[in-house]
């Protein structure tokens, strides 16, 4: 059956994303946080990258990931931030769904990744993911504000945090403005490497 | 090698400690943090609270960090927690170094646990535990502002967080006010059970 979940990258401190202002901190805050990712053979070949990289747990979980989603969802400043930072193949290889409140034809990509602009909210776009999923799960993919808003909708079945050695001191929080009383979590499984622990967590209703 | 370390229960949104006001609301909030380890055989032993108990990781890492400390600092607001909160016989069974303003005579409790006062700071504290180790560990036991003076001043070895799968919403963050930068950290171990997982780190300076 098919699942709802995300998967993300925080710190020890509880960051999934840097907010320095100046280029060069972010890009830095950014590196402590997805730097491994780039280390992963699939990651590297998905994104034709470069030859090589490590295989182990964290290329696992990477190429687990990427292939048990079927479609993915984001929000519009992740859509925005990729539209320019993405490869003209981009990484999906899969229908994505972008909530956004621009009106705009679907977006169609080599490599097989179409994105389609939903303009009626995140149950709708849900529902559309649902119909092309194809028995694989679908993927809300960020950014942060997303994922908290289909979390406190109760439409997330489970999560993936990969957790990070480091301590960013500031930066976008994932777990803010949650309602926290209507979500019960279970964890279902930590798998650790030298480099980070991805812990996967199973969402209820509380 | 005598280590210096603490070991804290953490939600998944990065607190140690609920700050609710109303003492039931805190109670429960309390309870989502540690309730995993009033079940554990050897704590409950250890504070002869009742029989029984659960016995697997959570209680082999409860019975490893009591076992490892051979003695436990303190600041004065959990010694002030605790006074009234702990058993006549309370349960370190060790020297604890108490940094406060108070001065104040040893205090000697059944069972082998004596309280030093000490009036002239973290570093002092530190040098005093040291002299008593006996070969064993140094807890720096919270709360949560004791850890981060030691964590900032760079005199922590190494660090386990037991992560707990509820979201509270609020308390008090364990890394809050950190010299983020100074810094280093190494994920060292992670040990998963169905109701928590204990992460291990080991500093390094930035």
């Amino acid at each position: 059956m098919t699942k709802v979940f995300f998967s993300v990258a925080m710190s020890l401190d509880g960051f999934v994303g840097p907010v320095d202002p100046d280029r060069e901190k972010w890009m830095e805050q950014w590196m402590k946080l997805q730097g491994w990712q780039g280390e992963q053979k699939f990651f590297r070949e998905n994104l034709h990258i470069g030859e090589g990289g490590e295989t182990g747990v964290d290329n696992d979980v990477v190429k687990e990931t990427f292939e048990r989603t079927g479609v993915t969802i984001m929000g519009k400043r992740m859509f925005d931030g990729g539209e320019t930072g993405w490869p003209e193949e981009a990484p999906f290889h899969t229908p994505v769904f972008v909530v956004t409140h621009r009106e705009r034809e679907l977006w169609e990509r080599p490599g097989g990744t179409t994105f389609y602009f939903v303009n009626d909210g995140i149950e709708s776009a849900l529902k559309q993911a649902r119909d092309v999923a194809d028995g694989r799960d679908i993927r809300i993919g960020g950014g942060g504000q997303t994922l908290i808003q289909y979390l406190n909708a109760g439409l997330v079945d489970e999560f993936t945090i990969t957790l990070v050695p480091v301590l960013l001191g500031e930066g976008i929080r994932l777990f803010e403005r949650l309602d926290t009383d209507r979500i019960d979590l279970v964890g279902s499984d930590a798998r650790h490497s030298p480099r980070v622990t991805h812990l996967k967590y199973t969402v209820g209703s509380g």
